[in-house]
């Protein structure tokens, strides 16, 4: 990909963050990433929809890298890969002062209702991210109580993560998402069929954090 | 409040659910409730913020009278009040055909980094929210287990129905927040003494629904 094209995207990346899709212009990419005009612009991108809908894709790329991978790691235990998972989720919170939040979640919020394209991307984005979860509680199958509902509990783990990153950007107190992180942990740990044991080990786990 | 108060409110709770605050312009207003022009408008409200912020505390007095009063019901058990709560933001996802969501949530995922007033206030929102929630989990004193941090449950419950609120108006599927919110009840359940107890009565009480 050339280097113009990767910084208009860049460029779009932060502005969408900042101020949303619907309100980002082509000329605001156009004068932020320093284009000369609107010719310039479409030489790129075919529209802004276009250029939103690569942005988006961009950012589950890096999100799939860099945070999903860790849920197929193969030397490490699959719940210890769960909880690293949630923690880097609470690390990347603390990093960023408690702002921003997940990308898919503020598109959503944004667009869901009102932009039926952006809807069935993050329809996708959840539904891969929700496959990734799914894929690891098989993994614990044999350790899993009988019945429980992987697709139900994967969706469960990303609607409380959505909502501790939304809760914490409110509240600018890393602290909310933490609390969230090690409940969510805790709830998952309840359907093992030794989650006691579990419980204890994640409660230990924390102790053992707390203290360095 | 004079009539044309209210309607000015109604029009502008109206387009910022639909199109967010910041893209809800002062012209939008004065068109879609009829206004004269802008010195009608400014008659009634000294800014688009003033007026924004208004329409906020409108939607959580609402929420306060509608759907946080039954956590205060005094003729049902505080479990039994919870459940309802819960099942009462089901419903009404149901009733939306699972769009809009929650206004607080929209709005915080809007304008949480942008908009410092805004933050602030959906600050105060969650956090008189999570206190209602508290009032109730105290009043389970002696049958919640030892070490339950009723602050970080109530903020964990908010989380999840946020986030839950947001993923069925990505996947236009009300069985996302069915599972989101029975899950939830299975987690409450999880810091009672008798917690097994408890998680039969929540999935009879399930089974007994789904049967009807």
């Amino acid at each position: 990909m050339s280097k113009r094209r990767l910084a208009i995207l860049d460029t779009a990346a932060r502005l969408i963050s900042q101020q949303g899709f619907t309100h980002t212009s082509v000329d605001d990419v156009i004068r932020e990433a320093g284009l000369s005009g609107k010719s310039h612009f479409y030489h790129y991108f075919p529209s802004k929809e276009a250029l939103g809908f690569e942005v988006l894709d961009r950012q589950f790329g890096r999100f799939t890298d860099r945070g999903l991978a860790i849920l197929r790691e193969p030397m490490i235990e699959p719940l210890d890969r769960l909880s690293l998972f949630i923690d880097t989720l609470v690390a990347l919170q603390r990093e960023r002062d408690a702002r921003n939040g997940s990308p898919f979640g503020n598109l959503a919020g944004e667009l869901a209702d009102s932009h039926e394209g952006f809807r069935q991307r993050l329809d996708v984005v959840f539904e891969r991210w929700a496959q990734q979860l799914q894929s690891l509680l098989w993994e614990l199958h044999d350790q899993l109580r009988e019945g429980v509902d992987t697709a139900r509990l994967a969706r469960f783990i990303i609607a409380a993560l959505e909502g501790g990153m939304l809760m914490t950007r409110v509240t600018r107190d890393v602290a909310v998402m933490e609390g969230i992180g090690a409940d969510l942990k805790r709830f998952v740990a309840t359907h093992l069929r030794d989650g006691k044991l579990l419980l204890r080990t994640v409660a230990e786990r924390e102790l053992a954090q707390s203290a360095t």
